[in-house]
This record gives C-alpha cells, structure tokens and sequence, in this order.
C-alpha cells in the first residue's frame, strides 16, 4: 500500500571515538525512504534541499523505487546540515553546527498523486511542517506515525501537541517518553503519553531495545541485537521507523500483532545501519542480509516454554 | 535434584525516595533461597548469622523446604549488616554502612550430606569463602553458578579470577562485565570472560533486562517487566540467580535451552521482588502469580515469525 516519507533530507558531519566523517548525505528521510524501499515499492518522499545536495544519493532512491517527485530542490540555496559528535558510550552525542538553510521556511507540497497515501511517516521536522503535511492529504490514511525529538518539546511543545492528536503511532526515546508525560516509569509514561493521541508508542531505549505500547496491557518488548561495536548512531532511529512502517505498508496491516513483527523488523535494520558511518550500510543491506538478521532476533527471543 | 546455596543470610536498611526501612532481613542467600524455595524442594543452605538474627525467617526457609542444617548462628555475635541509600532513579545507590560482623571471619562448613549437591549457587560473597566452599564438596557438581560484584573485583581480582575458573555460569551487571573484561562492547566483554573460566555468562542489565551468553554466536535476550514503580531494588539480582538456578535443578538440566527458559523464570521472579521492600513480595509470591508472570513473558516477547 502506498507510503508517503516527509523528513529531512541533508547533509551531516560526524565525529565518534572511531574516526569522523567530512559532509555526507543524512537526515531523517534519506534513512526512513532506504529502510522502507527495501521492503516496500510504493513510496514517495516530500523533503527539501539545496542546489548543493549530492544527487547521486537521490538517483540511488529512485533506483530503489521511491518516487521523489515530492523532492524540492531550491536554486541558490543549501541544504540543511548538522555536524555531531558522539561521546565514548556513543549514547549521548553533542550538536556542534545545525544550519537550518532550506528547511528554515520549508513548505511541504504534497503532489497530486500523493495526496492519498494509505500510509504516512511523519519524519523527525517541526511540528508545524508536520501538520500541514497531514492538512494537505484529501483522505485519512489507514495509520500515521510520527517521530519527533526532545528539541521540540522545547521550543513548540503546543504545536507538537497538535500534531499528536491526529497520529496513531508515536516513537520517541525513553528520556523524550519522561519529557513529554513528566513520568519516570515508562509504564505510566506510556498511559499520559496514549492519552495525548496516539493510540501506540513506541519507546526507543538505543542499545537497550525497544518497548511497544499498544491499549492497556498491551506490551511488546524487542531487544537491541548486541553488536561488537556501534560505529555510527546516527540515523538509527530513522531507519528503525523506516523499517516498522515499511513492513506494516507491505503486508497492508495495521493490528498489534502486525506491529510486534514491524518492530523487530525495524530493529534488524537499525542493527545494520549503526555498523558504518551515515547511510552507508543500510543503503547497501540485502534482503539475505535483513533475513539473517531476522533469524537472529528470533533466535535471541525464542525460548521453551516450559523444559 | 539437590541444590546448595551459600551467600550472606543478614540485615538490610534501605532508602529509596519513596521510603525507609529499619533493619529488615536482606542477603543474597535469603532471596536466592526464597526464590529456590519456589520452585524446587531440595535447597540446602550454608551461611552465617549473629544471634540477633531474626529466626522467624529462618522458620520461613524451613517450612518451605530449606535444608538450614549448614547455617551458622554465632553467640554473642551480630549478623552482617548493609544500609543503602537508592537515587530517583532507582538504578544507581550509596552504601552508607556496611558492618561485615560475623562475615568477617566465615568459615563455610558444608554438612556432610550436602557434600555432593549437583547444582550450586555462589552467591555474592568474598571469592576466597567462595573458593573455600568448592574446594569443601566431594563430586564435581552439574552446575556451578556464581554472583558476584565490582567491590571484589576492586580489591580480590585474583582469587576471583581464581574462582572464576571453577564455574560453569556467572552473572554480574553490564559495568562490572566492562570492568572486568576491559572492553565497552557487552559482546567483546562476553568473550573476555568466558575464556576466564565460565561457559556461559549473564550479564544484568536491571529494568534494561538481562543478556545470556553461551558458546559463539549462542545470545539470548530476556527483558525486564515493565513495571508501574520498582520500588526497591535490593535483592532483585539474588532473586533472579535464586529463579535460574531453581528452575534449572527443578528439571535436571544444564543446556542452553534450558538456560534460556531459566533466566525468564529469573527475570518473572526478580520483576515481583522489586514491587516492595526487602523479601516481603518474594516471600509471599505463589505459584499462580509466577505463572501470571510468566504469562506477561509471553505476551511481551512472542511474535509473528511473517504476518
């Protein structure tokens, strides 16, 4: 079923214990449009960038059947860059440069062929972006997930509000989940967060996993796959929304069941992702790759119920 | 099949932001052989108290079939006492004292019957008493499990280190395995420890859950319960070493599989010791509420292999 991508697409610059990176393709959307186009082929991206972009990147998208009509490319103009530096437990991360350039007045045109999506991903952006995406589409999808981050629950905590009471699917990082419902437990994080809109919430604990939250008493816990070593975080959580909602959009569902599979699917390809700088391994995962990694998670999981 | 356990039988008081105790039972020992008690009706013990112990839980150990024909009562002594303080978050404390009393000096006598136990659980403990305790039995047991913790890596690494070649299972938090295997990656550390001595390693990861290790390439996952309020974490590590060794005497076994199932009986035991102080909730757990729990296991772990 049709998928519809908004998010960032840009370029980032990254620093670890490991090495670092000069300007390289990130952003939310370029990790969501490749996580998704290796399960689905009905995708299509609205995002903007500069003149300046790396348009291979694009070709590579359009290769793997994501439709970029909806991709503005401002004349004159940057495309927006972030540059990172990761610490030793490669958790925690400090911006060091974030120039907006075209995504400061960014306005989402959604094309005519996509103004029916079954499915949309609102990518990590400004709340308000996000609502006027949503604002502009003629039917109501079948589910809406949304990523957001701690940086606008700062500064547009209304506006993020807004656009919560219209999504179906929230995934957020365990200290956001505590920001956002000013909860310490996650359980009763969950119960305030729910409450807000969406009637699902994924909680985003990094090495840790990942906890689904569906109606009360509906709880699904995916583990991390533990690597010899996390190279590049960056994009990890992109690429996990990418993987969640692009299996969801190929197999049409949108029951719990459906998203406990969808997790673990987004988890194998985060797993990948974080193995080399930026885009890199994902963009270049097989489906061989993704099943092996697959028959790890269901071996990390599965257990006799009783001996 | 016969299960010894050795470890600290002695008092606690706890801090937590939600309250205090006074000086209540704690110790390794109790909550493993709580837990044990459980599942399994062939638990003998062997510890140490002063006699200003409280005996009613004593009466406790043995009306749930606890051999405590090897614990210790010292006349005119006081049982080892810890008295901790936990922050908000619940995963990080303080010791405030620690009064080692009879501990000081323990001798670990093992009664002539419990010479040949097939299944044996270390608990947290100096490595020398530890040690001592092996080197007392008169057949290679099954299984040899042991705790420990980084205040013995601090200031016993060597006899520790000695320990360690002796056991078939040891399990420690995700800091000391980095502590004591020098690598930051849990999946490095696993393979620095297991080529110390143990063949399989747990690593605890608290609310994060807990990682098992076997021979290359053998991982399993076990989450934490999401729970509404942990509150007090003391014991749950014991508790959860008590559930895995139990389970594993209950049905005889020592493969991997097994193990598996063995650390979610842990995991369900240590999720109910958390929801009130001291051994309170895992004394009074039945069979019916570790069933419930291990029903919730299930639910939060069980998938979909293809929707």
């Amino acid at each position: 079923m049709s998928l519809l991508v908004i998010g960032s697409v840009a370029f980032d610059a990254i620093d670890t214990p490991f090495g670092s990176t000069g300007k390289i393709v990130g952003g939310a959307a370029s990790f969501i449009s490749l996580a998704t186009s290796l399960l689905h082929n009905q995708v299509g991206l609205v995002a903007v960038v500069g003149d300046d972009f790396d348009f291979d990147f694009i070709k590579l998208l359009n290769d793997r059947g994501v439709d970029t009509t909806g991709l503005q490319v401002k004349k004159g103009e940057k495309s927006f860059f972030w540059h990172g530096k990761y610490h030793m437990d490669m958790n925690s991360r400090d911006t060091l440069v974030t120039e907006l350039n075209v995504l400061g007045d960014f306005d989402p045109i959604v094309p005519q062929n996509w103004k029916n999506p079954e499915f949309v991903m609102l990518g990590n952006l400004s709340p308000q972006v996000q609502l006027t995406t949503l604002d502009r589409l003629e039917s109501k999808p079948k589910l809406v997930v949304m990523d957001t981050m701690n940086f606008w629950m700062d500064i547009a905590l209304d506006e993020l509000k807004t656009v919560l009471k219209k999504v179906d699917v929230l995934t957020i990082n365990d200290e956001e989940a505590r920001q956002l419902s000013g909860e310490y437990s996650l359980v009763k994080a969950a119960r305030v967060i729910r409450a807000m809109g969406p009637h699902t919430l994924i909680i985003k604990k990094g090495e840790h996993g990942a906890l689904l939250f569906g109606n009360e008493g509906q709880v699904f816990f995916c583990p991390a796959l533990p690597l010899e070593e996390v190279f590049d975080p960056t994009g990890a959580g992109d690429t996990f929304a990418g993987g969640f909602i692009g299996y969801l959009a190929s197999v049409g569902r949108t029951d719990f069941e459906a998203m406990k599979t969808a997790v673990i699917y987004g988890s194998a390809m985060a797993s990948c992702c974080v193995e080399q700088f930026g885009t890199t391994k994902i963009a270049s995962m097989t489906k061989a790759d993704l099943a092996e990694r697959l028959n790890q998670f269901r071996s990390m999981m599965g257990y006799e119920l009783e001996a």
